[in-house]
Order: C-alpha cells, then sequence, then structure tokens
C-alpha cells in the first residue's frame, strides 16, 4: 500500500493526480498545515525536510514531486528517449524555477530574516510567475498536451503549478495555449477524484 | 554530435562530467559570463532561459541539468525502479532546494529588486547550505557512492554542488561522509578531464 502525506493546494497534489492516472491503491494523508503540523516531531520524524509529499512505499519513504511522479506512474513517461528528456526538461524547470518563484510570496523565511526582505520579495512575485508563464507559452508543444499528443507527467505537475499563477498576480487571460491546457486537463477524471477528494 | 554550452564552475559542469563518465563525443562551447554573453541576443536565440546548461543534440536543443544527464548517461541510471526514485530524489532536491539556496548569494535579483534584501539573502547563505549540507550528510546512503555501491548521476551532481559549498560559508569538516564523497570523487578519469578542460 501507498501512502501519500498531502496538504490541499500543494505541490503535494501532482502525485495524487498521478496515481489516480494509473489507477494506483493509495491512501491520502493530510499533513494539517495551518496547524503547523509538518514543523511537529512526528512528521519530521518521517520527513525532515518538513514538507510535503512524502511518498510511503513498502521500499521505503520518497519525497520530491518528480522523483515521486516517475516512480508510481512510469505508463505517464514517453518511450522515446528526446520525448522523455523533454517532459524532465519541463518538469526540473518547474521544479528549480517556478515553484521556487511562487514560494517566495509567502516563503520568503527560507532564504532571508528581515520583513522588508519577505515584502519585496512578495512584491516581485507576479513579475517571476508571469514571466514563467511567458516561457511556458512560448516554449511548450501543446499538440495538445505539453510536450505532444499524450499526456505524460510534466502535464499534471503544470495543471497544479498553473493553478497558483492567478492568485499569484498572473493574468491567464494573456496566455491562451496555457490555459487552454489548464481548461483541457481540468476535465480529466484524476482532477475530478482528487477534487472529490478535498486535495485540489 | 552534441554541443555543450557551459560556463567553468557553473552547474552546466555537471552535465560535462557525465558526457566524459560515458566517453560520449561533445563539443564544449563557452558562454563567457563575465561579459554577460547569457543575457545576449545570440544566446537567448538558443536559450531563452539565459542559463547554462544548453545541449545541443541532433534531435534539438535541452535544458535543465537533471532532464541533460538522463539523456546523455542513462548507463548512470540504476536498474531498480525505487534505487532510481532515490537518484531522482537527491537530483530534484539538488536542483529545487539547494542550488536555490546557493544562488541567493549571487543571484537575488531574480526574486527581489531592493539592494537590502540581497544583502539579506546572501547573510543567510551559509546557513541554509549547511543545513542542505547537514540534511544530505544523514540521508544519503554513502556505500560508497551517494544511492548504494555504484556510481549514479547524482553523484556527479553532489559534486559539482558540494565544490560550491566552502565558497558559501560552509565548514565542510563537520560533513565527514560528505567530504569522503567528494575527494572520492575527484579522483575520478571523468573529474581530471573537465579540469584539464578548465571547465571546473
Amino acid at each position: 500500500m501507498l501512502r501519500l502525506h498531502y496538504s490541499p493546494g500543494t505541490v503535494a497534489v501532482v502525485s495524487a493526480i498521478a496515481l489516480e492516472e494509473v489507477g494506483a491503491d493509495y491512501d491520502p494523508v493530510l499533513v494539517d498545515f495551518k496547524a503547523g503540523a509538518q514543523t511537529k516531531p512526528a512528521y519530521l520524524a518521517l520527513n525532515p525536510k518538513g514538507r510535503v509529499p512524502l511518498l510511503e512505499t513498502p521500499e521505503g519513504l520518497l519525497t520530491e514531486t518528480g522523483a515521486i511522479l516517475e516512480y508510481v506512474a512510469s505508463d505517464l513517461v514517453p518511450s522515446g528517449a528526446f520525448q522523455r528528456a523533454r517532459m524532465r526538461e519541463t518538469m526540473y524547470y518547474l521544479a528549480g524555477t517556478m515553484h521556487v518563484a511562487h514560494a517566495h510570496k509567502l516563503r520568503g523565511n527560507r532564504w532571508a530574516d528581515e520583513p522588508a526582505s519577505f515584502a519585496d520579495m512578495t512584491a516581485k512575485v507576479p513579475q517571476t510567475m508571469t514571466d514563467c508563464c511567458a516561457y511556458l507559452e512560448a516554449h511548450l508543444e501543446f499538440a495538445p498536451f505539453a510536450i505532444g499528443a499524450d499526456l505524460t507527467l510534466a502535464d499534471i505537475y503544470l495543471f497544479v503549478v498553473l493553478s497558483w499563477a492567478p492568485g499569484d498576480g498572473v493574468d491567464m487571460g494573456g496566455f491562451p495555449k496555457l490555459s487552454a491546457l489548464v481548461e483541457l486537463l481540468s476535465n480529466r477524471a484524476s482532477i475530478g477524484a482528487v477534487r472529490a477528494k478535498g486535495m485540489l
């Protein structure tokens, strides 16, 4: 049995959608961020990063969205080597650039100490997230999925990160291709399932 | 033919080491960061991210270290699914957390606008990089490589990111396992080759 530790609306939902896409049997385990559960000893004993997702597997514990995705849903990895690389290029961009841009809105204390710095970081998030959307709008395939004709792990990851963009001050009206991809994905049964479970 | 656009000492060197490990035929192409070449139209036309690495392949252009590594050096990916996940967990941690921590030393303008914020970010880098080293020291396998008995892509990625730690104010004497891994890797022919080419 797989147990996915998550908090609603976070990047952990990407792993939940992947599990739903492949019909995996898993238990969602709520980590109560409002109560700071991710910073308490009980959770840190499982995941010293103090973040989600955390996946409990019969082989051991796993963190990091990109690693969990390929482990649980290899059916959503393209068979061609260059297509696989394109998928991972998008996933690493989301992990290392766009999610990081988003995190500067509320998590400035990861990288600075002064309240004035946090305010400065927060103020720049609409620009950085808009820049990320512009990059993706110009460089993904949209054929109709991000990398080509078939759904891949990159689409699921994009769906969740793009769900943050309006709240981060991005005018998605400026990104018709990304908006169409989000619309296409939002009709999938996997997304409906995580919504029904209150995860999104 | 593969062409790897790089700047010495940057994360692009990870891809160079992987190419050397598998004996790939490639041309290194210097991007002169001191002259700001990565921000000039000629380079941005190839890579609008304005970063390195950029790999030119017969199938197209690729960015993002983790994606390039799996594309050029699949021999350094473990055969077991959980071991692969462990390798990718480490690679995503380096891409999304530790490299990001390091970047706050000199690249604060990516996430803020005020000089006072940049100084605040820079001042915190010794702490965040030390925290990253502490996490890795406690959680990698060191058997003797990061994930187990064999060299994987995670080791190469670690070698370059850890090369930044002393300059970021980390006392590596506090991390004997990481230091031993760096020492073990530094003797490899691949590392010698990139040193000889002036890349590291």
